[in-house]
């Protein structure tokens, strides 16, 4: 420990007393230290979504000046990827890292805050988040349980999967055994296909041995390194996740326990990570993009035909308006999702809809 | 003043210094307090723009517990909406809110930071500046005058503005008289019109005399506090600002004078208010175009027909090869510009393009 250290703490000291006169500087400081814990979904390393938690934690260790420091324990620690609610409902840990949508068995609600098939884009729903009535509605839901949910980063646009065989028509839907968990698979599945959910290490797998027919995954950003390009030449565009939103949550107690600029701090940094995250799926899409296009010429990329994305959309439709009949909480929500969403779709179709529509093809223009 | 809060005090001097021994609990904070001004080019109480600004200095305030603080001066007080570069390069405001573009007759290559004609949409935008080395290149160009430049919010796709009448061919843009500054003033130049500047508080009146044939603003969620609705009938889709940031600036020295943790804690904020900015762009957009069309019926929505599209933009792109040429720094940010925006393009088409044309028409179409 060198003088000069000791001779600035001295000065801190001095001038921290002399100023509480009139300024109130340190009020928001107790002079503790809050070490967190975060317990996220994912596995360590894992790319775009762990990097978020880490560049909070970042932030937030930063900003305080290491007054709150919040490490990360990924799922080879905890045992325990879905039990993300329970250990923060419990206090177990002050913080996790998930996506809302996996505690729909815990609350059905909880779904409609990461993303809803035929929804909002991401900065149609950001903006619903944060001016439209969306973080009210996720507090509704989450105040229950000691729980503050807060966006956690958006995966953009996902890409409706890869398929070894083209869809042509509804019929090809009928028997199609294919990875799509959630709602995305009790809509297909009305449809006649045959949804499953399988463990990400068995997926390559499952698909090359024709175990399913079909998968769907993120997208391009976190598509490439699981290889299915290799054995199945079919990639389809989205309509289940068009703007998935992660979740960060904090136990209510422990945010209750830090000092006011602490908690301005954690929310922040939470909201930054956020945004970032969106940012970097972005750029992650669009270079792997450009890998796949330059190094698997053969892939071909896919829309559903208007029938068959016809009939999904009906199919989503129908289901939304049963889950609306059974509970008031679901009905105010969609209503919410469904009022904002025109209004919002209105503005993307007069901007950024009809600009992109002044280039000529869909392949990409440059500026020059 | 209470005698808990001076017991707090001394609990702060006791622990700040037994921890310092292994912490360096306070090795950031100087005990400073760091009174700061803003200079920004919008007049009191701008809506948006504005708020931008107060949301980022009340961002610094809460999470430095007041140890940073920002007063905004708005155009009133410092009488100078376009002196804001040289306020910040002198030191006479730490900091500074504007656009980028309008340093373009200080240095030209300023111009490229805020938007280009026919370029990136808001996401695209932001994964360049965060991703696809924007920032360098931005801090490469403020570098010499000693001013850091940061995004500082996104009005998203700006409208092409209000027109007194249809423009149905290349023809018709010969001898209109418009307000539209700057670099796509320029385009429309080459091709027969007649662009013009003229102030905000005059543009109404310029309008309605038919001084002007046409003009553009931003877009709904600006343009109809200012009435052109009530007197110019068509309302065009845009192509010239497809995603202008604003700008923040601050005083290099200023910001190194900051202890570390501030200095995080003013890039956090002001990196959150920017995307924040885009939010509500978004939100405000949407709501008062819903007004619009509710209210003002009549109103007509078009986009310039194909041959006039492509005559713009080749113009365009004819005007930033002059560019290039006569600049190394120019050719290399547009070539940046280019290659980033070609990739992140290929993406965007593949997924929220293809996605919005799941939807049958470009009306809105909501969840359920």
């Amino acid at each position: 420990m060198s003088t000069s250290f000791l001779i600035k703490a001295v000065t801190v000291v001095a001038i921290g007393l002399s100023s509480l006169g009139f300024s109130g500087l340190t009020q928001a400081d107790d002079g503790k230290k809050y070490r967190w814990r975060l317990a996220e979904t994912w596995g360590p390393n894992f790319p775009i979504f762990g990097e978020a938690t880490k560049n909070m934690a970042k932030m937030v260790k930063e900003m305080s000046n290491g007054r709150l420091t919040i490490r990360i324990d990924s799922s080879n620690k905890h045992k325990s990827p879905l039990g993300i609610f329970d250990f923060v409902k419990t206090g177990q840990y002050q913080m996790g890292h998930s996506g809302s949508y996996y505690w729909k068995g815990k609350n059905f609600n909880t779904l409609f805050f990461t993303t809803v098939p035929f929804g909002m884009t991401a900065p149609e729903q950001y903006a619903w988040f944060y001016h439209g009535g969306g973080m009210e509605l996720m507090q509704k839901v989450y105040s229950q349980y000691g729980i503050l949910s807060f966006p956690g980063g958006n995966t953009g646009n996902q890409m409706g999967g890869w398929f070894k065989k083209e869809i042509n028509s509804v019929e090809d839907l009928k028997g199609l055994k294919m990875r799509i968990p959630g709602f995305a698979g009790e809509v297909l599945a009305r449809l006649g296909a045959k949804p499953t959910n399988i463990p990400a290490g068995e997926l390559y797998t499952a698909l090359e041995r024709n175990t399913i027919d079909a998968l769907e995954w993120v997208g391009p950003s976190l598509d490439l390194r699981m290889g299915f390009h290799k054995i199945a030449p079919y990639y389809y565009t989205g309509w289940h996740e068009p703007a998935a939103e992660l979740q960060f949550m904090v136990n209510e107690k422990a945010y209750n326990s830090l000092p006011k600029d602490l908690q301005k701090i954690l929310t922040v940094a939470m909201k930054a990570a956020a945004y970032d995250m969106y940012a970097q799926s972005y750029h992650e899409s669009a270079m792997n993009l450009a890998t796949l296009a330059k190094d698997y010429p053969n892939v071909k990329m896919r829309s559903f035909p208007k029938p068959v994305m016809n009939a999904i959309l009906a199919t989503n439709e129908t289901l939304l308006k049963e889950f609306a009949a059974k509970d008031k909480m679901t009905a105010e929500i969609l209503k919410s999702l469904s009022d904002y969403q025109q209004k919002a779709r209105a503005w993307t179709n007069l901007s950024d809809r009809a600009y992109l529509d002044n280039f000529d093809s869909k392949v990409s223009v440059a500026a020059q």
